[in-house]
This record gives C-alpha cells, structure tokens and sequence, in this order.
C-alpha cells in the first residue's frame, strides 16, 4: 500500500467536518490509508494573519450560507450549526494525538466520534468533560482520556503538531497531503482525487 | 431564456480569469446568458479587512502552486503568472463597463480580450493604452475607448457598480449569482452547475 494521505484539520472547522466524512472513502478508493492530524486553527491563523471565515464582513454571512449548502452539495445531511462557534478544541486535539501513539485506529474512530458530538449533536467538546465522553463512545478509556488532556507530554505532543504543520505551510483546515502535494480544502477533494488517479497534473 | 448568471471579477484576479473561460459554457448548457460585471477588488478587501491572497504568509506560497495547479485541472493551457501581479484594473474595467452600455456582446469579447492580454501574453493592462490597444483587438473603437478611460461618467459608473457589489456582499473574485444565489470562487462551479441543473439543493 502507498504511503498514507496526511488529513490535518481542526475539530471546529466545518469545512474540516465536511472533510472528515469523505476523506477515508477517498483514499481507501485508491487503496491508501489516512493519517489524521488534529491541529488548532487559531496558532495557523495568528501567524498567517487571516481571522475566522465568519469574522469577516460580508465573507463571514456569505460562508455560513456556503457551509449549509456544501453540506447538501456533498450529501452529508448529519450536519448542524453548533451553538457555539467556534470553539477550542485543545482537549479534543489531545485525546486524538494521545491515542494515536498507542492506537491508531482507534485515534480515528475517536476523532470521528468527536467531530459528530459537535457538528451533529451540538455538544460543546473545548469541555475536557464532554470530549472525553465523546471519545469514550468510540471506546476509548474515560479516565485515562482525561488524564491525557493535562498530561504535559500531550501538551507538548500538540503543540510539536501546530508546529510542524506551519513548517509544512498549513494555514487552514481541512488540509491534505498526498506524497507532499498540498491541497487546501473541501473544494479542492476534486484535485485530490484526480491527484490520486493520476499521479499529478 | 431565464435570466442571465451574474458574474463579477476583477481582470487582476487569476481565479477570475479561469472562471472567464467556462462560464460562458457552463451557462450556455442550461440555455443562460451571462452578465459580466467587470469591478475592483481593492475597494472590497478593504471593506472587509483582507488582502490579495498571495500578500499572506504560507498561504501566499500555496496559492501562486494552486493557480497553476488549477488551470492545469480545468484543462486551460492557456495561462501564465504574469510578471506584475497583482494590479490596478480601473482602465480595464471601464473600457468593458462603457462599451457594454451600448454592444453588451462587444463587451464581453473586449473583457475576454483584456484578461487574455494580461493572463496570456502577459501585457501589463494597467497602463490604459496597453487595455485600450487589447479591447481594440476584440473591436472597439481605440479612441472612444482611450477616451472612456477619463469619462467622468464612466468613472462614476465604475464607482456605483464597485458599490452595488458591496451592497449584494461581493467580497472576492469570481463571484457569481444564479437567480440571487451567491457563488464565490471557481471551485463552486460544480455547485453553480447542479444548481442550475436542479433549481437548488
């Protein structure tokens, strides 16, 4: 098997919930696996200098209509606003990335169960409490999930990621990989797979 | 015929000019005409507080790759980064916006001749010779046109219609309306395609 598309993405980016309901269809098409990435936005967005979509005059209305209607576009009908947004996702990026060293699989069945929690059953994940329970219905252990979002070597796990993805030159989410070429975007998953096909073009 | 798309663009945008070479067919398939809306992207971004896309750090890197990665994608050769980018376009688009008060259809080959000026053979149209020697091209008389440039009628013109684009939460280019539904960037023309296909989704 060629070596794995890289998915980074932040679990309050709509765009990158969108993403995460295609990304491994996508690839298992072409026989390749998916490195999931969680990350956090606002770290990429301070040193680009950009804000928030929704931030934004007339960008920020536009884009809330424009997420609804990808949603349909992409026939992903579990799909609903949250309350609050954006919101940190520190503790939901933690248990991911904590997981991830022992259980891959798991790590993504984890992250899968945390993206609905938000953007399908409106549960606010920055609380460490309501990330865990999230990504203890995926069956990850509860209590040492919890453990994990103050572990300083999960911390410190995450902000190597934040890191490397701005040596890699992320700046938004969701953003893939695939053998080194960047794509930037849901609306760019036309490339990917033309990409992937092809070989490049 | 139902009513034409709209389609606003600045002649600097490189997605804008993509868009110009498809959004005649991809209207024409569903019997559409096409409005051109030649306006300045400069008095949006600073409404809304962003920048040309490659003044950004990381993202500026991404996007001049993705410009020629997506012109590759659309299958139009035709394309080059030209050596001043991004530039003033006021020349330009009063040229278009004159001669369409008078031959729409004029217009439209005078804007196709300008972005290809610029996009193609890499003439700087900022100079208002250069845009009024590549609208001659396409048929306009040179100096009506030269003289249209410094109409302060003509400026006025382009003043209301930068201001109409506000108004309607234009914020980028291209930017398309199908029956009043907004549409931002070439990559929704996949949308803009099942829309007009379904009346909505």
């Amino acid at each position: 098997m060629a070596a794995p598309i890289e998915f980074w993405f932040d679990f309050s980016s709509p765009y990158g919930y969108l993403a995460s309901r295609r990304i491994e269809a996508l690839a298992a098409k072409f026989d390749r696996g998916v490195d999931w990435h969680p990350m956090l936005l606002g770290a990429l967005f301070q040193h680009v200098g950009t804000a928030p979509l929704i931030d934004y005059p007339l960008k920020g209305d536009y884009s809330r209509h424009d997420i609804l209607r990808s949603a349909h576009f992409h026939g992903i009908n579990e799909f609903r606003m949250p309350s609050r947004f954006p919101i940190p996702t520190q503790a939901a990026a933690r248990i991911v990335l904590w997981k991830k060293a022992t259980d891959p699989a798991l790590a993504v069945r984890a992250a899968q169960a945390l993206f609905r929690a938000y953007w399908v059953d409106d549960v606010d994940i920055s609380s460490p409490d309501a990330a865990v329970a999230a990504a203890a219905s995926a069956g990850v252990d509860a209590a040492a999930a919890r453990a994990a979002i103050d572990d300083p070597a999960v911390k410190s796990a995450l902000k190597s990621e934040v890191e490397q993805a701005l040596a890699r030159g992320v700046f938004g989410s969701p953003f893939v990989f695939v053998d080194g070429e960047p794509f930037w975007g849901l609306d760019r998953f036309d490339q990917i797979e033309r990409w992937l096909s092809t070989g490049g073009f």
